[in-house]
């Protein structure tokens, strides 16, 4: 089959479509002829050599997919050739053809296209994992949610929306990345260029007020997370944009609040995690996608011969949403 | 009833035993004569006006009581008058009477004194609180306990030991304390002052081998924790002996380790709180308390005529263990 290789795996790469052997199917994967793709900011770092991927997976690039089942192994129940899938994979997204454990699968919702569906898995996964398994986010609670136009965040912002009635701030650096922030459910959403967002939140909804955190930026915001936390609140990193290293952390808020500070990405998560993950996913929010509370905020499309014009574009911060491949 | 009253509550306090009303019963509460009380590092912050008692508590000192129930509310079913009991309170252990919702009470094992019932609820709670609904300790899992000659830290050793089965590495400052450690169930213990527990348990356990830390020190300990934390570590801050201000934090191990950095105080959680833990206790730890495999580690008993005296002595770190208070 064809798939993008990265030429030279360092900060001069490049990428090129070219032939590799065909994934091999074994007893409980399917065979899935992939028509979208979406990219994550990690196919940017893997591409540089700085985001190895974890033991066993493609070493091509390629977080998610969506497509038609081609093939099924020996000891698959819930899958047929023909059926439209769509999941996270480990690897291997930017080629023609991928495996994935049949309980890792989806089934894309009649409503979808491919190209809406190869942008849910990692960012909703994402989200839901952050705000529901790791941040334990209660109906009702307030949550910030930074990065806010990134694809986890919009897809945090719907899920924190439509699963659990959250009050939500929201934070981002351009205008219109607030709009759509505003659009998908955010209650407050604040420029991090022009406004410290701390006292904007202790303005306009109170001091010590915000039970969850998703933070994407890491040191800049380290303190004013601290500060506008509630009683056991809890902060989940995804990833540290804007640095990592905070000078003078004073631990007596975690005690005197009770935080939680956690951290998790899902790549380097075992197979087994990913499908229970997968499983409490498609219970809760699948059928929100299905009727279209939910629905993935798509910035562009781009034919994946151009896939370097798509890491260009993530990599200048110009999307609102997911960046999709096609055309494999 | 006569009380201790602290004096001029700063610095320069002293304390004195003087009347004070007596405690009212209400419909849920029993009023227990008490027997015996035991100390905690609250108590000396609470005589300086450092830690001022939460809302609605009680502005006596004394976080725990083992007594016999005089009088039960018009609600109560659980007790009669005569019963033995101890149990968390919120302040008021340094008295002859005191009152206790009838959920937060525990039955005395026929095997214990009072002095040694006295000596359990604030340690082997917050141990119990910290282990399992906090850091959620597994089935052989390591754990990493400092200050393990302290009262929390003796009662964590024994719970990691009987209800995980768990790897136990212990820190203390003192030779004796070490000792104790092991003794009491401890596979590895470490002297801070001359040794680097970190290097020790790299070398002793292996790298990334720690899943879970119950740390009171805080500052001087950071790096090291993170260090040996293992993947999907958790540390469990419970107070910050050796200060609260840590130099040049890395974010960077929170994701890539997925650790989980919690903190909590017993004490100013809520009575709903506090009761679901005391009766998750009774089920899991109090069978194991009236067998014998956890019993209090008591350093010392003192009349609480002497308390000053008490209090000197944990204020100079000798204790291995409670220091409890009779005779009142």
């Amino acid at each position: 089959m064809q798939a993008i290789h990265v030429i030279n795996q360092d900060e001069q790469n490049t990428l090129e479509i070219g032939p590799v052997p065909d994934p091999k199917l074994s007893d409980k994967t399917i065979l899935v002829k992939i028509e979208a793709t979406a990219l994550n900011r990690a196919d940017l770092l893997q591409r540089t050599g700085n985001y190895p991927p974890p033991k066993g997976a493609s070493e091509i690039l390629g977080l998610e997919m969506a497509g038609v089942v081609e093939e099924v192994g020996s000891e698959v129940t819930k899958w047929q050739a023909g059926d439209r899938t769509f999941g996270l994979l480990a690897g291997g997204g930017y080629a023609e053809y991928c495996t994935i454990h049949e309980d890792m699968a989806m089934g894309i919702p009649e409503n979808l296209s491919f190209e809406e569906a190869a942008a849910i898995p990692e960012t909703f996964l994402t989200a839901f994992q952050a705000l529901d398994w790791l941040a334990e986010l209660k109906e009702q609670e307030t949550v910030l949610i930074h990065a806010a136009g990134s694809g986890v965040g919009t897809s945090a912002i719907q899920l924190a929306r439509h699963l659990y009635n959250a009050r939500i701030i929201a934070t981002a650096g351009k205008q219109h990345k607030l709009d759509t922030a505003k659009e998908l459910g955010a209650n407050y959403a604040y420029n991090y260029k022009g406004q410290n967002y701390a006292e904007e939140i202790i303005s306009d909804v109170g001091p010590d007020s915000v039970d969850a955190i998703i933070d994407f930026i890491g040191k800049p915001y380290w303190h004013k997370n601290v500060e506008v936390l509630a009683m056991d609140g809890r902060v989940v990193y995804l990833s540290f944009l804007g640095g990592h290293k905070v000078e003078e952390v004073s631990l007596v808020p975690i005690l005197r609040k009770r935080l939680s500070i956690m951290g998790s990405t899902l790549r380097n998560r075992s197979e087994q995690y990913k499908i229970d993950l997968t499983k409490d996913f498609t219970q809760k929010a699948l059928p929100l996608l299905k009727t279209g509370s939910l629905s993935p905020v798509i910035d562009s499309i781009y034919d994946w011969t151009d896939t370097e014009e798509a890491h260009q574009r993530m990599q200048n911060n110009k999307n609102t949403g997911k960046i999709v491949l096609t055309g494999m």
